[in-house]
């Protein structure tokens, strides 16, 4: 350190710093159970780092598959691939589960423009997933901008022949992003099916980002029970435009957009989830699942969501083989297919469970993208959600500092039941929404490093699950 | 809550674990003054996400400046850039203090290649700061391969009339990549120092990045107190070149590598830290520092090395104006000349300070990047790292749970003395050596959100030690 000090000043710094960082660990006074599980998880991330595969699969998924969405060929394709990855795993079992999936398509590039002035402005606009089309020659209508659905609805009638522009921004004063996601979807989600039975033609939404930029951002919308009379075409325009769009609307009320798109719902089709299976060594009847969605939006790769969370979760297992951990329980890994429009692969799931009787014990699951590791949010009984707790000193040393009581994820909650602990991984959530369900979410966006942290972070969560959510203290509580 | 679960089961489920997560700070219990303390936290967070200005700084720096070698023509421009953007921020006094730097410049760009099996095979290279030239027409010579100055120094003369070839790789297993960094920067600074006795034509070493692709990563090199007749040029190469040449060299021992560089050190140059202030209210004496440091590497735009530093600690100062908060101390900003190459504007910095005798209660510097916030080390006296520590709870809601000792900075830690509190800001490390004085280190690479949490978490520090650090409990310990 010496030599270091009279020659860098620097370098002596940032060593000096981060090297009690690194050794932290050693403060932290473990009992002889914790000190086996500190460096089983200490060899998880080794591992992870030195000889973890999932970002190879990934580079492969993304490139070789691309976008997948439901009910396409590609994600068909994405079925074939998981399966083949599965086996190379080795893997004890691999099987497809039958799924039944909507099968929607885009059709052309969507059109959304407007002249002021003289000036033609073309908007970046990209259909809903499950919205109908425009007529074929498109739609020319007056604006009505909102900002809920509620002040849409208000307005009733005075919507008939009017395209309404959902234009609330998100709330970039909540730290995490999911917040602010949480607080705009509804527009996206139900404004179309809320103003319909007004008379109204068409919904604009302002795409669900943080950021200001040129990407529309597409997701899921829902018609839900309405009558088909009532149905009208929705879409999303990037944020840069739907600001422009409302300052030009304060200038000029009356002006008339022109929007087209060609998307249209198809008869649902069959599909797959993608399961494999490492069995238990001592109770292969119980079952701890983990897992994220194959499918994924079309105008990107689908590359942080949810190809970052099916590699991971396969890569969970892959660790406990490269570890030489036989699990307890049997560890289940499953890539569903369709969270992103509507579920069918999660609803197969839990159907198969109920009829098969299975016995799960423990899900967690990875759909909230590829960065950092922050932590898990814990959907469990009081008893086990302490456990989990209490392993925080295992976990704080990897970045894992946030475990506290939150919701699961899309695909395990229907698991959910009085002695089953479900877990949603969570790392860092500031770039997700530069690059959820929009065409910026590929492969490049993703950090091999922060990848193979949240493999390991997950590997490390379930390897302790595995050891101790059966012990008696974790029931009698 | 009830209508999104019927219509988006996945919506439902990432609003319902962020939801209680964001609100999580309101089971926390606070005392009457830390409540306080929480708003105008949470204040500061606000007032960043949705008023700052870091990131248009940091873009017009990256932009209209980008690298800024200490003595360069770019570096003169920096300081004119930063005196007149702190003036623009409406601080109290702002003004230019004098120091000597370096000059050192890269010339023409440098090459590196061999020849095997007929192909010729080339190697991207930048020469290291601070090394000579080769001779005008290069040198061609054999190689040996090293993992360490220790390893070389034992070959003694038979390294001479070779090219040592310094491949020790980043340990990837460590969670911090600063720590990696520490334990292979050695060979990148003393490498040609050692070797040049022996009679080693030249030194190549690995790039220092946790990545295998094709960027060399520049950085200091240092003679120290060698005759200069032991001075030999060094370089920098690619790790994906460092692993082509290694693979290369069990085949091809005798294989000879052609390298020239045209760098050259140049007189010494007179430049200038930039520093502004606003004035204490109560104890305008007493000075409490932030900064980072203005000179960066010449092959990208100094963005995360350091502009991200640099826009973060004038953003503090920047946010008690917005926030309307005047300090009991006097809030310096610094913007620190040369830590790239000896560190010429933290000298100058210290010895005016003594001069002056001025006293300098706390410091913190932001140099490990702009990627989200992760914590703060303390580099003070037990009792003030106690304090420090104490504020854990107001700020874990923001992100920021490591907050333990540690170094602070290259350009602040001349002021430590037993009554001073210094701070590093410590950023996720996870990406940071992917840019790290290489051509990669550019605006896009800086997401606006994590670089202004960082802004708000520096403010919220600064806030308390303003606000706490004189007090009778931080003292009397």
């Amino acid at each position: 350190m010496k030599k270091l000090v009279a020659l860098s000043l620097t370098t002596l710094l940032l060593f000096s710093c981060t090297e009690k960082k690194e050794n932290s660990n050693n403060s932290i006074s473990f009992s002889a159970e914790e000190k086996i599980d500190s460096t089983n998880i200490k060899h998880f991330f080794n591992l992870a780092l030195t000889q973890g595969k999932s970002y190879e699969w990934l580079r492969d998924l993304t490139t070789n598959v691309g976008g997948r969405l439901s009910g396409s060929p590609e994600a068909a394709k994405a079925v074939k691939w998981g399966e083949r990855i599965m086996k190379e795993t080795g893997l004890d079992t691999v099987w497809l589960q039958p799924a039944i999936v909507p099968h929607w398509v885009r059709g052309e590039k969507e059109i959304a423009n407007y002249t002021v002035n003289g000036q033609k402005i073309n908007m970046p606009v990209c259909a809903l997933g499950g919205s109908i089309g425009t007529p074929k020659n498109g739609i020319t209508a007056e604006v009505i901008e909102v900002k809920s659905v509620a002040e849409a609805v208000a307005l009733g009638n005075q919507l008939k022949g009017k395209i309404v522009f959902f234009n609330r921004p998100f709330d970039n004063t909540l730290i995490n992003t999911f917040s602010a996601y949480g607080g705009c979807v509804g527009q996206r989600v139900n404004g179309a099916k809320a103003v319909g039975k007004f008379g109204a033609k068409a919904v604009l939404v302002r795409s669900m980002t943080n950021n200001i930029d040129d990407y529309p951002h597409t997701g899921t919308m829902r018609y839900g029970d309405i009558p088909e009379s009532e149905y009208i075409p929705t879409a999303a325009i990037s944020t840069k435009a739907a600001e422009l769009l409302s300052n030009n609307l304060k200038q000029h009320p009356k002006l008339k957009i022109y929007f087209k798109q060609q998307c249209k719902n198809l008869p649902k089709e069959n599909s797959f989830n993608v399961i494999g299976e490492i069995k238990g060594a001592e109770h292969p009847e119980k079952i701890i699942v983990v897992g994220g969605h194959l499918d994924s939006w079309d105008l990107g790769d689908g590359a942080h969501d949810d190809g970052t969370g099916i590699v991971q979760s396969l890569e969970v297992l892959h660790l406990f083989k490269a570890n030489n951990i036989k699990p307890k329980n049997t560890l289940r890994v499953v890539f569903f297919m369709d969270e992103e429009q509507g579920g069918g692969g999660a609803k197969a799931y839990a159907e198969a469970v109920k009829l098969k009787k299975e016995i799960h014990i423990g899900g967690l699951e990875s759909d909230a993208g590829g960065h950092t590791p922050r932590g898990f949010t814990i959907d469990a009984n009081a008893g086990n959600t302490k456990v989990l707790q209490s392993w925080k000193k295992l976990l704080t040393p990897y970045g894992l500092h946030d475990i506290q009581k939150g919701g699961s994820g899309a695909d395990i909650s229907p698991l959910k039941g009085e002695h089953v602990t479900l877990v949603g991984y969570r790392p860092d959530s500031q770039r997700y929404f530069d690059y959820h369900h929009a065409a910026t979410d590929t492969f490049d966006k993703v950090n091999k490093r922060e990848l193979e942290l949240g493999s390991a972070s997950m590997a490390s969560l379930i390897y302790l699950m595995d050891k101790y959510l059966e012990s008696p203290e974790a029931i009698k509580q």
